[in-house]
């Protein structure tokens, strides 16, 4: 039920011609309140889209009546051109929420774009959708949204939590251009948990820099990264903050292994756990640069134990370790100790489509896990077709 | 000719049996002299091989008598008794020659393998190739050691330059694990200009910091890349060390552009050109960000002029540059001007093996350009089939 699953929100996802396939291509998120509580984490790409500029700016009221979202074009590298057709879609629903009653300014309006880069949108068929997505909005639609903001993804990405008296629903989409800070994606996360603009926001933060953050799977970062929190208080439940965060977290870390589970031409999800580290920063420079190195993924792909290729990565960083005291193992067999051979390749199976590299690097208590995937003919094929 | 080109110096290059195809393997060079002066740079990365280890040792003598080569097997991350087999090649090497009456010890021989990380090598082979290739050193042998080095390359990589009464001539190999600081290659670079110690350090660093290092096949760092440069002085001629270092850059560029030539799987040979830059290490950084996107490697394999992607690489950068100032040509169509839609991408052609990407920063006068292969499903192929 993803973003429609708690009470105060009503969403809605339908095709306007974007894609095309003709696949929906529009959704839209609207919170019907008490609260209208919202936060929002972005690229820190320099290259922002115009819908991130448009979001992060009316997000520092800590407030948002509703989000419309699009896929079939980034909105992105579009100029003060492109940032007027946000600005634009922004006052479209505004409009139709106060025709309806609702009184409300396109500062009230979160924005997310998703597809190619460098192109205008549309704007005729997208104000066609608009309104056609705001008139099938429903208590319902949280599916629909979420298929509507797909681009290369292959299913829908939708997690909801029941717990405490509140309910914390999401949609995520999110394929490729997927690395942290954040990974090229949209997620709406809706909660009927009455939240003030602070508890919004910090918990959002921790439960991004926890799940999002920690995914990599082509190391290539976004000019369009959202994640949104919209907060609706419906349920009447004031939360604990940390129990609220602990679910927004559990939300989260969901959506993001859907997003590696579902990432272009993957064939392995490979969680990539750093133990034993001085500091947890340092267990994921490490776990990052395991999970950016080529080499290492296609010989995954290749279920082929190749350690040095971890040690080669890991070697680049300048995390706390001596060379000669670091173990790895693969699918739990130690086949590096202390920096040099260990148990035989050859124990090693990598057949399934999950594997877990352990690294520890014997330098203090802390530990952390990166996931991503393997590098294969397939992602080349996707990704040497995209724009054509 | 390679490094047997320049006077003083015999080479070799035979197959011992350490490759399962049974090619050349085992590579040897001699400097005879009257000057043994040498320099080396090495791999920045932590986990260094044991003949890297070794010859950074040996090296800080700034003398070298030999380098012995071998191909088939890496000799890194194999711990103290990896170590002790580099050691006893360096042994063997000096033993030979002083049986033929040039006084020599081990410390006196540079050591370089290159192959599979995580496995010893076989000795007795290597022991024999040795011999053997000490059998037949000549003035004529530098072609085939530049071959006895290669791995997964499909040609020998040479070079050499007669200038101003000296010679340079230099042998390299490297196909894949190729990122800077530095690619996983070795090279050799022989001269009989006289040099001092000081002099040929000082020439290698500049030149492999404007060749070698300005090269990233796969941003893919490994533990065993080796740069040496051997002076016999036997032409008598003392150059002057700009004269001298420009000779060697050239050289060194040469073999940089060989390697890119004949990168693992590649289709393309990628020039990214970043001008009007703040600073040369300001043009560096967003060069090999762009160098690093799998993404825009993945679309220009499919030659789709996909400008958004240099733009999102570009952004993770902390180079100085205004977003909505930057211009972006391939081959020399401006398809992005102020950070925005430029000349239409159906200008563009990308048939050809060779692509300029030309970056402006509108931010100063400083320029470098770094070069990188595209990413195609061959290099995966090759990579994910490599240990077994």
């Amino acid at each position: 039920m993803s973003v429609s699953a708690a009470r105060g929100f009503r969403a809605a996802g339908v095709a306007a011609g974007l894609k095309a396939s003709g696949s929906k291509d529009v959704a839209l998120v609207v919170n019907d309140g008490p609260l209208q509580v919202a936060a929002g984490v972005f690229t820190s790409n320099r290259f922002k889209a115009a819908p991130v500029m448009w979001s992060q700016q009316v997000l520092d009221a800590g407030s948002l009546r509703a989000v419309v979202l699009n896929s079939g074009g980034a909105n992105a590298c579009t100029g003060s051109a492109g940032f007027q057709d946000t600005h634009r879609t922004a006052e479209m629903v505004a409009a139709l929420l106060t025709a309806e009653g609702i009184e409300t300014g396109a500062a009230e309006i979160g924005v997310c774009s998703t597809g190619l880069i460098g192109e205008r949108l549309p704007m005729d068929r997208l104000a066609a959708g608009v309104e056609a997505a705001f008139a099938s909005l429903s208590g319902e639609g949280g599916v629909d949204a979420a298929h509507a903001i797909m681009t290369t993804d292959t299913v829908a990405k939708l997690s909801v939590i029941d717990t405490n008296g509140f309910i914390i629903g999401g949609m995520a989409k999110g394929a490729g251009m997927l690395a942290p800070a954040l990974a090229t994606m949209l997620v709406v996360i809706t909660t009927d948990a009455a939240l003030s603009t602070a508890q919004a926001d910090e918990a959002l933060r921790e439960a991004t820099a926890r799940s999002f953050d920690r995914i990599d799977s082509d190391g290539c970062m976004s000019t369009n990264d959202t994640v949104l929190l919209l907060s609706s208080g419906a349920s009447g439940v004031t939360p604990d903050s940390r129990e609220f965060t602990e679910a927004l977290t559990e939300v989260c870390s969901s959506l993001a292994r859907q997003l590696i589970a579902d990432a272009e031409g993957a064939s392995k999800e490979i969680a990539i756990v750093v133990e034993s580290a001085a500091t947890i920063d340092d267990a994921l420079e490490v776990a990052r640069a395991i999970a950016r190195s080529n080499l290492l993924k296609c010989a995954l792909h290749g279920e082929d134990p190749n350690w040095g290729r971890v040690l080669s990565a890991m070697g680049t960083t300048s995390a706390t370790f001596d060379p000669d005291r670091v173990d790895v193992a693969m699918n739990g067999v130690w086949i590096c100790r202390g920096g040099s051979i260990g148990d035989p390749r050859g124990l090693v199976s990598l057949s399934g489509r999950e594997v877990e590299i352990r690294v520890s690097l014997d330098a203090g208590l802390e530990s952390a896990t990166v996931w991503t995937n393997d590098l294969t003919a397939e992602y080349v094929h996707e990704n040497s077709a995209y724009a054509t």
